[in-house]
């Protein structure tokens, strides 16, 4: 564990070398009893799982941390302490995808074969979900149990955990079971899929997380959290766009939410500024995997001007974002919160 | 809740009354905006899977802390509390068994289709059997938060969540993975899976959130839990004889384990104690659904006189933990486990 100091030029790495530090923890845990094989199969399922995405939501909680610290240079176990926090997230979040693939009984993620994919793994797939979120209070448990702030870690990570399950709920009753009814699909559902799926556990956890760190009392900061989350509805409300308008090269998938008949904030805004005429055009045309039948969809989202709308969208909230964010007393949190909105203002990928 | 007090003749009556107290305040946990549909569903699948079964495990909390109590007659806020933890297990229980049934490909349970099995459920059913965890703690935190003992029952409950679910994962790369090859199947695999799948969350849990409740310390009990876990592994044991040689008219179903080529404790015993030309026999017979070779099995195992071997092993093991259990210096413990063992010794069902 040499190098692990915030002055580090490559937090990537530091952070890295933490997944290797909490991975061989894991593979060690009195809790079980290990044999070669079972050693073998987690530590292969978390190497495939856990490591291989972006990472932005648990490098920011360094981020966060280091912010909430005012240029004060981390000690190297405070390092080791936000990354090992920013990896829960990353474990929660592999623990919602290897199981969300499932049940959308999709093909690829991050440009592999999902791991239920694999002819080895299959169904068992599901119990490794499950061990993915047993890992996360493991290794809260080695790190924070002696810790003031280890029983609100505990309470934030079951809420979090509770409101995505919850979102992911929605998207499915509404989705899967809904017979193609887009009468249902407005923007309060939009809104409220996003924020519970999405927004608390991408946006708030990894600040919330720094803050329990900082030694901060949660109850203090609903001002934060909700920021956070009208954050999270913004990115996804950007990612919705993105998955029409954006182009493959850069957001490195092509879109397929049109085909899918998903609840995106484009067909909620279609259906709120359409006429009689061209919302049957709608109900013809979404969710069919055809590509003329996209196509007439996307010319409708033209007709419409959504690419003027969403500009208007995107520019409103980035104002509202800001006032909110100014309105903050202290300057530390001021900072956490803009350098979030910087990372995801006008996007393109 | 009216009547919720130690006295009543019908402690089941009592104990139901709680769960449905505990429904109606998940299904109005502020944590999340609930919408009719979403509401309706998460009460027909709580009604669905949890308090449909014998709820041994939820109603020994009950009885154990009663026991520690040593006939104080208990006030009607404890037996709130000791049933509330008492559905935590039974909840716990309902989210292993609808996920298992999934990865088994399972068709009834509990004389009833299997969730995910109902035309509308599906492989929602996963994200179902993720909320099942997500409500306990829900429960936890709503009445435990303020007693000095939450963060140990939140460790508690973490703690045997991650090794029942690793026993799981022993048990499917054993069977499923496993080609079919008999050389892996020991006493000492045997124990492994029951151990961790069965044992920690049906034995040690109900009687560890007692003594929490009661103001204990679990270090102060290890030896507790040891003879817990060994009652876990004679009941399962008891469980896979049964399945062969039991009544299926007491047993309440027709036993399957040679036919799904299960790592019983019979076939364990019976590769102990067999000859090379008996074991090739085995090898042949053993996981087919053909009802000759099931019956070939059956045959040998009379030839190995297992029913002996059981036999012996029955009265050795309830002598061994009789003799532990007098062992334990506190009466009110001892009251407890032999309450425990008294309710298993020789069952037939």
């Amino acid at each position: 564990m040499a190098n692990l100091n915030g002055t580090t030029s490559d937090l990537r790495t530091t952070f890295l070398q933490v997944y290797s530090v909490l991975k061989s923890e894991l593979l060690n845990d009195l809790a079980f009893e290990w044999s070669p094989d079972s050693r073998q199969w987690v530590e292969r399922m978390l190497d495939y799982n856990v490591p291989g995405g972006k990472l932005n939501r648990g490098l920011s909680v360094i981020d966060s941390y280091e912010q909430l610290k005012e240029g004060k240079e981390l000690t190297k176990d405070e390092v080791f302490l936000a990354s090992a926090l920013g990896w829960c997230i990353e474990w929660l979040q592999a623990y919602f995808l290897v199981l969300d693939d499932i049940m959308d009984g999709s093909h690829t993620r991050r440009s592999q074969p999902c791991w239920f994919r694999l002819p080895k793994v299959g169904m068992i797939a599901v119990n490794d979900g499950v061990l993915l979120r047993n890992h996360i209070p493991r290794i809260l448990k080695k790190h924070f149990r002696e810790k003031p702030y280890y029983v609100d870690l505990l309470d934030l990570f079951n809420e979090v955990e509770f409101q995505t399950a919850s979102g992911q709920m929605i998207d499915l009753i509404t989705t899967l079971e809904g017979e193609k009814d887009l009468s249902k699909y407005s923007l309060s559902l939009h809104r409220r899929i996003v924020q519970y799926k999405t927004a608390y556990y991408s946006f708030y956890l990894p600040v919330a997380c720094a803050l329990l760190m900082a030694g901060e009392n949660l109850d203090n900061y609903v001002d934060v959290k909700n920021v956070l989350i009208d954050m999270g509805i913004y990115f996804q409300v950007q990612d919705d766009y993105l998955d029409c308008f954006g182009e493959p090269e850069k957001i490195g998938k092509i879109g397929t939410d049109i085909e899918d008949f998903k609840c995106s904030w484009l067909v909620v805004k279609a259906l709120e500024k359409c006429n009689e005429e061209q919302k049957q055009h709608l109900l013809e045309h979404y969710g069919k995997a055809n590509p003329e039948d996209v196509e007439k969809v996307k010319r409708l989202y033209n007709d419409l001007d959504l690419q003027g709308v969403f500009k208007e969208f995107e520019s409103k909230s980035y104002e509202k974002l800001n006032t909110s964010i100014e309105a903050h007393p202290n300057k530390a949190v001021q900072a956490v919160l803009k350098s979030f909105l910087g990372k995801i203002y006008k996007r393109l990928k």
